[in-house]
Parts: C-alpha cells; structure tokens; sequence
C-alpha cells in the first residue's frame, strides 16, 4: 500500500523554496514488536523545520534524501504497545507523509480535546512554548510590560494574550499594518509595533516610554537588539527562536549590545524549549483549557490542506505570511 | 588646606591615555550637617571606570572636567553623623583626590579586617563580584566546568580559585604564556588558554572537551563569542563585564550565536553588579573570610603608590598588565 512522502531532495544553501522539495511514493511500513503503525492527520509548521537545515540543534540535523522532519497530529492504526490502541491519537515525528511506524515508548496519547487541530495549536507546541517561555523564563508581574516579536504568529499571538490575561501592558511587534492593526483590535494588545515601517528602535520606545520588563524573543536580529537596547534594569528576555536568521546563508553578527547592555542593566536571558518542561505539561494544559473555554484565549489557526502544499506553506511561514498557527491537514 | 586631585580633562574617543587626565589642586572640602570629611587611602582601579567614560550605565556619565570618578577605602576624618567617628573606615566613591565630603547616610563602617588592602580586593568589590557572580549566578556544581576570562585579574583570580574550592574543573582565559603558566602553577587552576596564542575558539574546546557548564565573563567580545559556541545545554553565563569593549571607539557588533545558540542549548545568561547582593554580602564576607584563613584562597593585591600614578595604573590595568586586584595608595 502506498505512503505519499516529501522528500528534502537538497539542503538550501540560501532562502528555502518549494523546488528544494518533491513529493514521492513509498511504501506504507509495518510495524514491529513495540512499534505503532500512525497515520499522519495535521503536520504543524514551524520556524523550527528551517533551523534543522541549518545543522545540529536540540535535533541532529536533516540531510538531503530525508523524508521532511516535522512533528504532527496523528492517529494510531495498528499498536504493538499495550499503552496505545487503534484510533487513539498522539503527537509524533510522522516526517512529512501519510504513514509512519515509530517506537511505541515514546508517544503518549494526547487527551480528548476537541477540535483535533487544537492539540497542535494551543494545547500543542505553540501553546506549550508560550506558556511555559513567558511564565517560566519571562515571569512577568502584572503591571509590567510585555514585548513580543513574531506577534501575529503561532506562538505570538498566545503570548500576547496571557500576558494580557496576566495583567501586563503587551505590545506585539509584527510586519505590516494589517497584523498590527489586528494585534489591537481583535487580540487586546495595547499597541503593536511595524517592524517593516522604519526604525523599530525607535518605534519600540515610543511605544514603551518606560522601558521594557519581558521580551519574548521570537526572531532574534535587529528586532531583539533594538529590544534589548530598550530594556529596563532587571529585564528578563525569553529566548524561544531566532527566525529571522534561520532562512539564509552565513551566520550574522549578533546584536549590539551583548554582553555590554546584559551587565549594565542587569538583565537574565533564558533559552528554552517547550520539552524542558514536561514535567508542569499537565498543569499548563489545564490552565490553557480554562482560558480557552472562558474566551480568555482566542485560538488562531491557519489550516492548509493537502501534503503536496506543505514545502509552500512552510516557505510562506518563514515569510511571515500566516496568523496564528499553521498545519498541514494531511488526512 | 590642600586637596590634590586628578581630573578627566577629556572624555576618550579612542584608547584612554594618561594625557586624558590632569593632576590639579583643590580646597579641602568641609563637612556640613549629615556629612563626613573623609581621607582617601587606597583607590579602587576597575575597567568599570572607563565604561563610565561612555555613557550612563548603572551610574551618570562622566564628564570633561569632573574629578574622576572611583571608590577608595577611606578614614573618616570629621563626622557630621552619629553612626561614623574618627578613625572609622568606609569604602565610599570618593573620586580620585585625597579629601571629599559625602553625605554620611549611605555609608557604613568597615569590618576591621587585616591588612586594610583586603577591604578592597578579596572583601571588597572584587572579591564580592567573583562570589556572587560565580555562586548566585554561574551556581556551579562540583565536577561542573568553569570557565572565567580575564582570569589573572582581580575577579578572575578569585573566581576560579572560588570555584575550584567548589569542586570544579577550572578553565582560565588570559593574555600570555606567562600568565597561564601562573595561574595553573601558583593558583591551582586545571588548565589555562593563552587567548593572545591563536584560535581560542579552538584553544577553549580542547582545554574543554566536555563543554562548559559556567563561563563566568569579563571581558566579552571574541572571548565571549568562542566560549558561547563551547556551552554545554543548559549551562550558564555570568555576565560581569566586557572590559574588551570599554576602551575604544565605535560599539562592534556583538557575538554570533546571540539568540540562536541560546535557544538550542537552552542557556542562562544573567548580568550583574555588585550592589545588586547587598541582602547576602555579610554571609559571603564570613565565607570569603574563612578561605582566606585558611589558606584555600590567595589574595592577590598590586599597589602602586601614589594617587600621581592613578591615570598610567589605570591604562595599564586596561592593557592587562596586573596580576590580581590594582589599587592606587593614596595615604
């Protein structure tokens, strides 16, 4: 039986494009002793997925040839586990195809949330990541105010609004009049910031007078060097992604400032990734449900349909091109 | 009566050099109510002094024509306040003269703690910054490997020697053969990396072929950028300085790998200054007390004599000709 595959035919050397991709035929596998046969449901799209082109990161780096990594959604077809039955879902790294066997061990079946999609959004990585990157590294009081970057996007956009839900001052930055103006008027942001309409320093500033307390650094760059130049004594940035170098050939500069500003303004950085805090998921995954069914927390998905768009819409994503959390719906 | 004093007659633009000060000569000053005269014997020499030079950090600018800025263990002379008398030592930012007036409310008296050089270095700024820069923020753990540059001067030497009393594999950066060489033979420091020698990048990774757990930083710049890419995960920076970029023109662009390898290694970085322990500085002066009597900790103090020599010693200190905590004896 068939199992359609994207391949990464050749690791971009500049700007990812769809022709770095083709779509392939292969066969659907079975599973072994302690293995699960998964069908791929939704395939999230992340930022992530690019920097695995990049080289080693908390991942060992993707080479051409490979079936596309990616974390997604998917259903359990046929479990040689005891802990996982036929129709159960969970969240695995499927790749970019319809089928996959992998080690049963590892994959938890994730609850009975609905809609399916939301286990990839907010009760997902994207919701994980906010919630655990503002609140544990960022720690906001409220009061203070909060700058997110990538503003309108999956993860942005959630942490903003618990920050909001926090009782902290949130100013998104984010590309382009349309997503600023939707940051304030449909998500409650106190203002938003064009980061494609001139100097973002400067912009920044106006927007917080009194300096910034929490920057959740989505991108990395100019964004977080102007940021951190408008940081207050005692600031505290979250350090979740880099996407704005992610996408190109060879490693930038860093951003001015580092460790001159870090010292004088008495500031703490913290990198993480969501599964350093597997151990608080359950706990996070409640309080995220009651927002959400309170209206506290609008969930904004992106849903694109069909494996074979997934290579366009993962270069969109890097181009800023979606609001809120992007998938692939594969079945 | 006379008051000799030194006077920055010009800001630098480039590298700083004696001619930027001149020696002048002014009034005594007399105390008024609330305030104590005080006598000037030993000036603290920091590369913090320059990066006053450069603008407000975590004190206002200096300016052309200010009496250079410094702290000093003084004696009290006159008292104006009920808590300071005659006789008493403070550690008080009384500039780089042999007389000044300071309201006596925020100073406090001096353990009296043998010689009165040890008030400066290991019980004073110095010794407090590598305690609570390595402790509360590195928070090393014994086997853990530390790394700490500048590592000859008068934090490094107390880091390392802090972090070895700790159970840590030491790791020195420093500027020459000869400096290595002391570190290791007289310190007790494991290994030490001449970062004037070649690829220190290259020169880190051998002398750390685990990584590294804790790079406590004071310089910044190259040195802090080679050490960022040999970060173990989750390992720590502690941000005390970046004495590489204080003495020149134009701020460069800061380390590649800031934001991304903070992400992927999911790193702490915290900046910090002394004052910010204020809750916890008499615990560590017991403790520091302790190594110090028992000879687990050398203290190593180099005076020059004579607030004349106060501009040269500090362009020295720059260049990285001491060994140890530099102050200048005034009385």
């Amino acid at each position: 039986m068939a199992n359609r595959q994207i391949v990464l035919d050749q690791l971009p050397q500049g700007k990812l494009t769809p022709d770095h991709f083709r779509l392939t035929e292969g066969e659907r596998p079975t599973p072994g002793d302690g293995e699960v046969l998964l069908r791929t449901r939704y395939i999230s799209l992340d930022a992530a997925n690019r920097a695995w082109m990049q080289g080693a990161t908390y991942r060992a780096a993707l080479a051409a040839g490979d079936v596309m990594a990616g974390g997604s959604v998917a259903e359990v077809v046929e479990s040689n586990v005891s802990h996982l039955s036929s129709g159960d879902m969970v969240f695995a790294d499927t790749g970019w195809q319809e089928y996959a066997v992998l080690p049963g061990k590892r994959l938890g079946k994730l609850p009975d949330f609905k809609p399916v999609t939301h286990l990839i959004s907010v009760y997902g990585v994207a919701g994980l990541t906010a919630y655990f990157g503002l609140l544990e590294c960022g720690a906001p009081k409220a009061g203070e105010t909060v700058v997110v970057s990538a503003a309108a996007g999956s993860v942005g956009s959630l942490v903003g609004q618990i920050a909001k839900i926090k009782g902290c001052k949130v100013v998104g930055v984010a590309g382009g009049a349309e997503k600023c103006a939707w940051l304030t008027d449909e998500l409650g942001f106190d203002a938003a910031v064009d980061y494609k309409a001139g100097d973002v320093r400067r912009a920044i500033r106006a927007a917080c007078p009194d300096g910034i307390d929490v920057y959740f650094d989505n991108v990395g760059g100019d964004i977080f060097e102007a940021c951190l130049f408008n940081m207050k004594n005692f600031g505290r940035i979250a350090c979740c992604g880099a996407v704005s170098q992610y996408d190109g050939t060879a490693p930038p500069h860093g951003p001015r400032g580092v460790p001159g500003l870090i010292v004088t303004k008495r500031l703490s950085l913290r990198g993480f990734i969501v599964s350093d805090f597997d151990d608080k998921r359950d706990a996070a995954l409640t309080e995220l449900k009651s927002w959400v069914e309170s209206g506290q927390l609008k969930v904004l998905e992106d849903v694109i349909e069909g494996l074979e768009n997934a290579p366009a819409a993962l270069v969109g994503l890097l181009a800023g091109e979606n609001r809120g959390k992007r998938m692939v719906k594969v079945s």
